[in-house]
């Protein structure tokens, strides 16, 4: 048998006579970032310490000692009391260390029929749940707030872009309500990651599963998982709830990066759209006629982080045999990082967006730019039975005109429009008014007040 | 008014007196990638030209010559009979050409009420709904194929590694079933997609909707869509549901190179755990015992390509302000790329998985390396009511003694046991082989036989 | 010996019996993209033929046939009348199967003391090579492009920004010697990746080198490789050439997407500062006022494939054992799409900024924006004694008032400056102009109209 | 004039009337990770205040003060006296609110020609090019280890690999030699990152330079920098440094994570190659045979982390104009990150290998494979004068033939080769000896003893 040749080998036999390196404890230790699950790893504690005392397994009284000195150790860390050691490595090991100290060999038990490679999952996992559905509350505000602004402004007009030139004239509300639906999808992609966020590994011990007769689906409802893991495997080597976590993270972070922009636009002397409140900009004292929309710029810039964060989970998890290597400890700064950043954004953008004022003139002065309203006489001419493709072509031959004449479309007189077409009559002027033009796209889905009131009303009611 | 005024500016007027120049042709040109969405687009269109009929917005004679010209056009291209000119720009431009060319005024009206923005969105979403779909039941076949497997083998014991050091015996059955796992999550992440992918946006045209009195709804019927969209301007300047699929499509590369990092690695001399099937390798002809696991590894290298794509996507839309801008046209070629890797990578693993043989006695040989059952023995300690972490001492401390004498657990003798712990009776012999201890294994997801069946079984119904 | 046992195992015996799966066959062919690269291929092998026959590896004679064989089917490709096979799979195999078809035994000396993986290495560097100089060369007319415009337009004032946020008179042709300087730092980046480029691996062999007596500086001097590989390991598994030349591409495509950018918003209506050439842009026929500026978009949007490139590359390289894996083989198209995607950028930059138009006036007034020469009153301030800090907050004073009393700077009487400090006098309205505050900015890199002269001067010679 | 008109429009005026919100402050502050470049602030600040006496700027006497202050803060830093606020936003602020509160007015003419903008770009090239610099003699470090191990072992022979298959074999020292070429790659491009990094942007200002009569090039002689930036909006808009370097470290972490995936591999049961040291290694104390080589894991893992950096800034800075934006802050944390990983590896690694033992009997073993000499066969018929293909066929049938009876290249009767091809002699066997066919790769860069000796020698000049 080789194996057991290579095994008994003696210069590699006499194993661990030399201490771990100094650099190499540093280099692996991971309480310093994970010790922020302290809350999730006692709770999964207390829940697998009933279980094994429900199944026989450990004594009901060394449940007890267990659960208590956990919640003892719970209120130290939260007082600020506990000190969390580096050599012990990680924060699991810190607590139970604690524990054992604590209240002896009842502590010694806990361990049973877990490893550490279930147990961390299990952390992340409860971890997680909570700031997913957390996130999602937070995405939820955000969009209300949308929703109440779009309300408020449900009649101010703006010049909608298409490659960053005006093109039609659209609702100040529909152009926010485009967000608030990105967002909606933002929350939904949140909660069905939450599906798979949401499932007990803990049972599942080092790779294999245990001899014990342990009652996963116990600790599944003591801790509120809607499932319990199917493969004991797959439950310590899969981080696909971290990455498709941060999927949606860098998605949600890229849509408000599209607002982040716009804002900033926005607030440039040269759109004038909006004013940012003092207390979301910075300025300087020097000129104070500045106010830098640091915090959109941030929200922007912050995009990148999120995005790193996503390639550097796909990156350390390729190729990876099973099951639980080390390189998976590295899963932990990355979604932290994220979380803080969602958090923190999704908590600002709301209360910025409601300081914010809308400089209403300058939007629907703009959105009166010359020839905005030129598809309103295509489609009016489609109503008038032209064929789509030829009225394309009359109103472009009429915009020409325009241009060469000096004219602008509420300028040029109906006997000059009619000699483009016959179909077109006085009510023309009313049509290209902006104004009109908005009011007039009342399709499903559409910019006209009574569409974007409708689609506001069906967005409050979906995410009641 | 200054927008008045700068439309009028003269040295600006007289647009368009030059032609695009020919490099700029070639630049913005996508008929050469997006020629692949007609059929998407003439379904589309001709769903579009019934509804403008049945609202009255174009004649029913009208649509019917539409609705037939679309129809032989596809006949056309289907045959290869059809050029696709780059001139025309991209695929809705050669074919509504085609069609006027070939109808005449009729073809002029299919362009009413709707615009190349939300054209290119509809193609895009019905054939990425198909392959979103088509995909789904590729790795379902697969998962298939791997729980055939595991029945096949249901008895067969291999290492289980953790740090690729060898860790507990498991199934091979149990391992691969791991892998059904990830990808059971992979399709149902991609049916989550789905529900996002399977929105009409026909009918925001530019940007704004229109004032045609158009029926979407009965657009989305025709065309199978679950949803209509809710807001134009984020319909036209939506790609999430690219970028969602992208992101399920690396976390699936991601698995799958896992895999293939293990085919590799089981192909070695060193593991000799599987030899692939000759039609599945490639060799060299001057070392014929040589059989290159090339397409595990090019499998293992296609996930950069596709992780890639992921970020080319993000990147693309990090900070485009609403609605459309030209950007977004490189949406198409990171898709498609995509698309064709999965379906040419989910095609092929399945058959060579089938092909492929298990060197069950290497496996066997390597699961009873020296000391795999050491855990057996603590948790069989625990058993007797030993403190885990007291097992767990009195384990390492027997373990350090036969690897000092040169003893395996096997030939340790029972004298020696029992000076470790009285607990250790005679039955110790029987719990220590590999067999056993992955018998013993029987908690819910464990690697028992008994466990890894009522997993296959649990699976099997929830693919149906 | 475990080694003899296993690879005289019966069942595994019997090689490749089985023909190559057709799917496979598509899936590990690389001839569809790599034909590109036939010239690199015939070059090299022309050289390494001449040295084997130098070295009297093979004949004079059979060299001669070889070259000339090679010759033949260059012109063959070159003129289109060769046929690859996929089957055939690479274009290595192409080439070396037509070579013995056509010279026959000589032809199948060529490949002595050479494998596949050092020559789709050598092709690929020579292929590289080419392309990194032709680029740097792009990059050079590019600069050069700048440096024309900047030089034309050397008193055009416009707002220089921070934040988005007018912040100080500059310079039109400062701001794009700016993006002159990112490009040279582009253009030396290139020239540093090029020295790791530029070394031939052939004569590595299949990864240990040969026994045969070959002179490799021989075929480097052939070739024009300045130096030759030192490890043959090293040289077969190595793509750092590849990785090093795209992350020079992501820089690239990072500062165009800035400039692309910043043509965007100029072209807006509210900017209003620069009109695109009808030839550079798209239009909509129904809106004639619209100029899209679809090429800056597009070259924007390109920064996403490029960055996705060198993430693919990373990935695929990320993990891999040595020495050649299967995954290197998808460093090619990762690889040609940035270069088609840097040349046709570049070719296409240069022409669109020299046809473009500068509307020098309206950049002017934005440049006078209200409070722009803020920083000038202070350095005032300096230059009479004040202290930097104090010179700061008078100035912020100063800025208030004039906001509060609705003037500006030009408007504030002398009465009102030297009630905030005695030290402003009678020529403080010099300095507040943007044409005086942008002269006075003589530092070294700074925008006044000497400095930047200077700068275009010492640029112009730095690149020559 | 528009810009007067909405500076003096009333909502908007009477700036900053409110507090910048608590959130805002949190979300914008940076003094909490870049109190790092302290030291390189102050170094900075000294230097400019020197410059700004000589040039008569300020006086003499201030400056003296200045420089003592900033010593003095220094100190205090840096034995924990000081306590940075996060009110004052970042370490510049802290410092010179600090230098100011310390010796008054002077203090305040501190900041005469300069702004934060260039400050913090000249902070974070100090801080990089000391980094830089650093992370160069650690990788030179590393090569020289590679280098003594490689001498040390040089007679040892191992199986060489493709596609994880054994395809010949080659000299440890080789392999490990390869290692030592791509960091000496890595070297030499950090020192071409460092050209570009060591420019001193110092004296650009806000963005525009200044009217006050700086010396820029004696702040750089004073600082040691061997350029002075050429365009005052570049050099604050500029973060190519920060992405050059993080792609030089994302191709080392690359290289590292190959090696790290070797140990790995080379430490399990199946290779058996080397046993890492305890001190680099952790356990398990119930399977004390187990040695998790978790450091190498952690290597690979890290990988993950550098190129997701890499990706965040490339994000970040993607279609920024110009000139400083906000976002460009979020440049520092992946720096910081990066700078720390690559040290922290870089100084572990060669430690970790020193200690490493390789297990040479193993090696060997495996080396001598069946059939792994087989290719010189097909040398050996070529030096005989067989075209190389036809050599390759005859090896091709030996081998099979070889695997049919059963046979290895070392047993198969002299007679037996004889029938295969007329030029096989006796002396056959001396050349498929591994050693000897190791020996005999004696070209330029090939495995050969004295080859790699030589590649050895070369490389240690070159460092020197």
């Amino acid at each position: 048998m080789k194996n057991n040749k290579k095994a008994a080998k003696k210069p590699w036999g006499g194993r661990f006579k030399e201490k771990t390196a100094g650099s190499v404890e540093k280099y692996t230790e991971s309480v310093s970032f994970d010790q922020r699950l302290w809350k999730h790893d006692i709770e999964g504690s207390t829940a697998h310490a009933k279980m094994l005392a429900k199944q026989g397994i450990i004594s009901k009284a060394d449940a007890e000692k267990i659960v208590n000195g956990l919640q003892e150790i719970g209120r130290e860390i939260d007082e600020g009391r506990f000190s969390f050691s580096e050599e012990l490595e990680d924060v699991h090991m810190n607590i139970e260390a604690a524990l054992i100290k604590r209240i002896g060999s009842a502590g010694a038990r806990l361990h049973t029929a877990r490893s550490r490679n279930d147990q961390v999952a299990l952390d992340m996992r409860l971890y997680l749940r909570a700031e997913t559905e957390r996130i999602g509350g937070l995405i939820k505000s955000l969009e209300l707030v949308l929703m109440d602004i779009a309300e408020k402004n449900i009649s101010v007009v703006m010049p909608g872009y298409t490659h960053m030139q005006r093109a039609q004239p659209v609702l100040l509300a529909h152009h926010l309500m485009a967000y608030a639906q990105m967002l909606d999808r933002d929350r939904l992609r949140f909660a069905d990651a939450l599906k798979r966020i949401n499932v007990l590994p803990l049972g599942s011990c080092a790779l294999a599963g245990t001899s014990l007769p342990i009652d996963r689906a116990y600790v599944a409802e003591l801790l509120g998982f809607e499932n319990v893991s199917e493969n004991s495997i797959d439950s310590v080597s899969d981080r696909d709830f971290v990455i498709e976590f941060l999927s949606a993270a860098a998605i949600l972070m890229m849509h408000i990066s599209r607002l982040a922009e716009e804002l900033v636009l926005w607030s440039s002397e040269e759109f004038s759209f909006i004013a940012l409140s003092d207390a979301f900009t910075t300025g300087s004292s020097i000129m104070p006629q500045k106010k830098n929309p640091d915090v959109c710029e941030l929200m922007r810039g912050k995009t990148g982080r999120v995005y790193g964060n996503l390639v550097s989970m796909l990156t350390v998890m390729k190729g990876l045999p099973l099951a639980y290597n080390r390189d998976m400890q590295e899963d932990k700064e990355p979604l932290f990082d994220t979380v803080d950043t969602l958090r923190a954004t999704l908590k600002i953008l709301p209360e910025m967006l409601q300081k914010t004022e809308f400089n209403t003139l300058e939007m629907a002065a703009s959105a009166d730019a010359a020839f905005s309203t030129a598809t309103d006489i295509a489609e009016y001419l489609v109503q008038k039975g032209v064929a789509f493709r030829s009225a394309h072509e009359i109103t472009g031959k009429i915009v020409r005109h325009c241009i060469d004449k000096g004219k602008t479309l509420h300028s040029l007189a109906i006997a000059d429009y009619a000699a483009f077409s016959k179909h077109i009559g006085k009510d023309i002027y009313d049509r290209i008014k902006p104004a009109a033009s908005v009011a007039a796209k009342a399709s499903y889905g559409g910019t006209s007040a009574a569409s974007v009131k409708e689609q506001i009303s069906r967005l409050r009611k979906k995410i009641i």
